[in-house]
C-alpha cells in the first residue's frame, strides 16, 4: 500500500481543524498589526538559496532539474522566496512593506520529533524600516501569537548580531563567520584557536550578559538600539516573557542587527519554537538596501509544545444531522437541508437510506452536536425535532424556530 | 536578478486578499454540506500517479528522486492523494467520509492563460456513498461555490460515462478506451474505425443527447440514476443552470458513472472551471471497494472568469493609522496602538518619525479607511482626531469612543 513520502504527512478533519485554529489565530493577528498576506511558490531557481546560505545548502534541500534543465528546489525556508518577490514586483510599493505568510517548507533532514521533511512556518517581515519599533512590533507580533495560542510557558531572548560583530569587524571575513559558527554552536573553548585572548575575552564578557534591560548598561551607546526595543516591549506589556542573551546568534549570516529567539522548555531539547532579527537580504537580490526585520514560528513545534501543555483545545462540530421518519419523502428532506444551508446554517444528512437509530450513531461517531427528526406527525405540521446529542434533551420547533436558533 | 520559476506566480496582499475571500466562500460552503478539511504532502511517491493515470503521464509532471533515491513526484492533482490518505488512515472513519480540500498543483506544463506550473485546486469527495442523493450533492456544492463567487454566466453539463461503457462493454477493454478517447476529444469521425458500425451508430445517438431532464426519457431504466440526480438538484433550485450531456466523458479512466462539467463562456476556449463525477479509486490503492464523488474547480480560472466578468470583488483595508503631532511622545502612540490591538482594532503606525503629512501620504497609499491623529491639545484630554479617508471628514473622540466605534 502506498503511504505518505517519508517525513511528510496527512492530515485528517480533526488534525486540519486544529492547524485552521491556529492559523486564524497568527492570521489575525498579523492583520491586527498591519501586516499583508503573500504567497510564494512551493519551488524556486536553487540559486536563490544557495545565494543566500551558501553551497552547503544543497546537501539538506530536495533539488532537482525540471525538464527544461533549470536547477529549481523545493523552499527550505520562506524569508529568501518573500524577499526575491519584493524585489521582483514590489519595489515601488509604499515603504515600509509589511507581509505575512503560512506555508510549507522542505528539508531532507533525519524525520524525529517535531522535525519532518514538510513542515510549516508562519512568518512576518517588515522591510524598509530597521528601526527599534520595527524590531519590538516583529517580537510583540511573534509574543502576542504564542500567548494567544494559550501557551503560557515560553521565554524570548533578545541579542545583538550587531555588537558582536563590532568586536571582531577587524578581523578576515572568514574568521568571522567561524568565530560566529562557533558561538552559535556554543563551542566557546574553540575560540581561542581563532582569535587573540583578548578579544576572546571580551567575545566571552559580551556573550555572558544575560537578563533584564538593566544588563546593557555595561555596553554603553552600542545598546541603544536594544534598549529602545525593550522599552518599547514594555509598552505593549510583554517585558515579563523577554530576557536579553547577548549570547543569542542565530544560525544564519545574513542577520546583522538584533536577533531574538523563543523557546518552549516543554519541547526539551528541540524547544526553539521561533526565531527572527533584522537582516539584509534584498541588495543580494538586487535589490536596494532595505533593512529588514522577520520571524519564523515554527507552526509544527508550536502545535506539539500546545499538545504536551495539555493546552490542544477541542474544535466543536457545528454540523446538524437531519433525519426523517420512513414515512416522511426523502425530496423534503434534501429540500430542508438545502434551506438550511442557504441560511448559512451546516447540515449532513443521509445520502443513502438510513434507519433512525444507525442515523444517531452516525451522528454520535461524527461527533455532531444536534440532530434534526422529521417526525411523520410533527412534519405535517410543518415541525421538526431538535435534539442536543450531548444531554439527550429533545424538543419541538418549527423550521422557521429553528433557522432563527442557529444562523 | 532571480524570478519566480517559470509558469509560477508570486501573490502579493492585494491578490492574496482575493484569494483568500474566494477561499472563504468555497470553504464555508464545504463546511455547512458537512464536509472536513483535509491536507496531504506537496509532494507523493511517484506510483501514486501512475497507478492511476498510466506511465504517460510522467512526461507531464515534476518527477524527481531524492537523496534516498526514492521515485517523488509533485502531486499534478489531489484526488489520488487524499484517497491515498483515507486507504492509510481513515479506514475505520464513519462513512460517508465528506472531504474537502485547497491545494497547490503542479504539471509540466507549457504556461498559458489561466494555465500554471503551480496551479491551485478546491476539491471535495464523498466517499463510500455512490447514491444519486451524493452525486447531486456533489453538483450541488460546486454550483454553490461558483454562485456564490457571483460568477452568473456559466454551465453545467451532466452526463453518465457508466451508460457510455454500457454501450461498449463487450469490446477488448483497449477498444474501449480508444473509444473514450476519442469520444472525449469529440473525433467522432474516428470511432468508424474501431467499432462496428451499428455500435458507432449507437454511440453517437447517445452522445448527441442534450438538454433537459426529459431528454433521459429515450433511455429507460439505465437513466434512472441520473433522473434521480436532476430531480434533487432542482430540490436544490439549480436545475437552471443543468444541461444532461451525454456527451461528457472526462479524460481519466476511473470515472464510472455520473460525470460533469462547468463551463463559464467567458473564458473563451479553455473554458472548464470545474470538473468531476464518480470513481472508484480506493481498490487501485490497496483500500476495499470504495464508491466516491467528488469534483475538482480550477481555483486560477475560476478567479480569472470572475475578473473576465468584472465581478473581482475590492477587498477593503480595515487598517487604522496612528499618526501622532510632534510633540505626543512616540511611547504614547505605541501604547495606542498596543491597546486598539488588543481590542481587535487593525492598526498601523510609523515605525520611524514621519511628519503628519507624509503619514497622511502612506496612508492614502495603502488604502487605510481610517488616520486617527493624536493632537497635542486633544491628546492631553485623553483624546483623537479621527479622519475617514474617502469623505475627508475629521471628529474628535474619546479612546473609548473610538474602540467601541471599531472593535
Amino acid at each position: 500500500m502506498i503511504q505518505a513520502p517519508r517525513g511528510t504527512r496527512n492530515f485528517p478533519p480533526d488534525e486540519m481543524a486544529y492547524r485552521r485554529w491556529a492559523e486564524g489565530i497568527m492570521r489575525r493577528n498579523a492583520e491586527l498589526f498591519g501586516y499583508g498576506e503573500v504567497s510564494t511558490p512551493a519551488f524556486e531557481s536553487l540559486e536563490l538559496f544557495t545565494l543566500k546560505s551558501g553551497p552547503g545548502i544543497i546537501d539538506e534541500i530536495y533539488a532537482f532539474k525540471d525538464k527544461g534543465g533549470r536547477d529549481l528546489a523545493l523552499r527550505p525556508e520562506l524569508t529568501a522566496p518573500v524577499m526575491r518577490m519584493v524585489v521582483n514586483s514590489m519595489r515601488s510599493a509604499p515603504k515600509p512593506i509589511k507581509l505575512f505568510y503560512l506555508g510549507n517548507c522542505f528539508r531532507y533532514d533525519r524525520p524525529q520529533s517535531g522535525r519532518y521533511r514538510e513542515f510549516f512556518q508562519f512568518g512576518v517581515e517588515v522591510i524598509s524600516a530597521g528601526t527599534p519599533a520595527a524590531d519590538a512590533e516583529i517580537i510583540a507580533l511573534a509574543i502576542k501569537n504564542i500567548r494567544d495560542l494559550g501557551l503560557e510557558d515560553f521565554r524570548v531572548k533578545i541579542g545583538h548580531i550587531g555588537v558582536l560583530r563590532g568586536l571582531i569587524s577587524g578581523l578576515e571575513k572568514g574568521v568571522q563567520t567561524s568565530v560566529l559558527q562557533a558561538l552559535d554552536r556554543e563551542e566557546y573553548d574553540s575560540l581561542s584557536s581563532m582569535v587573540s585572548d583578548d578579544v576572546a575575552g571580551r567575545l566571552l564578557n559580551l556573550i555572558r550578559l544575560k537578563g533584564d534591560a538593566s544588563v546593557l548598561d555595561s555596553l554603553g551607546d552600542e545598546a541603544a538600539h536594544l534598549r529602545k526595543v525593550m522599552e518599547h516591549l514594555s509598552l505593549y506589556g510583554y517585558e515579563k516573557y523577554c530576557t536579553i542573551d547577548m549570547s543569542v546568534v542565530r544560525g544564519l549570516d545574513y542577520y546583522t542587527g538584533m536577533v531574538f529567539e523563543i523557546e518552549a522548555p516543554i519541547l526539551g531539547a528541540e524547544k526553539q519554537i521561533c526565531g527572527g532579527g533584522a537582516y539584509s537580504l534584498a541588495k543580494l537580490l538586487g535589490g536596494g538596501d532595505l533593512p529588514s526585520t522577520g520571524f519564523a514560528i515554527g507552526f509544527d513545534r508550536v502545535l506539539l509544545a500546545l499538545e504536551k501543555a495539555g493546552k490542544r483545545p477541542e474544535i466543536p462540530s457545528r454540523v446538524i444531522y437531519l433525519l426523517r421518519a420512513g414515512n416522511v419523502p426523502s425530496n423534503e428532506m434534501v429540500k430542508l437541508a438545502a434551506d438550511l444551508r442557504n441560511s448559512g446554517i451546516a447540515v449532513d444528512f443521509p445520502l443513502a437510506d438510513k434507519s433512525l437509530s444507525k442515523g444517531m450513531k452516525y451522528a454520535s461517531a461524527m461527533r455532531y452536536p444536534h440532530v434534526v427528526i422529521m417526525g411523520e406527525d410533527e412534519w405535517k405540521d410543518g415541525k421538526i425535532t431538535l435534539r442536543d446529542m450531548s444531554t439527550g434533551k429533545q424538543e419541538t420547533l418549527s423550521v422557521e424556530d429553528l433557522i432563527a436558533r442557529f444562523s
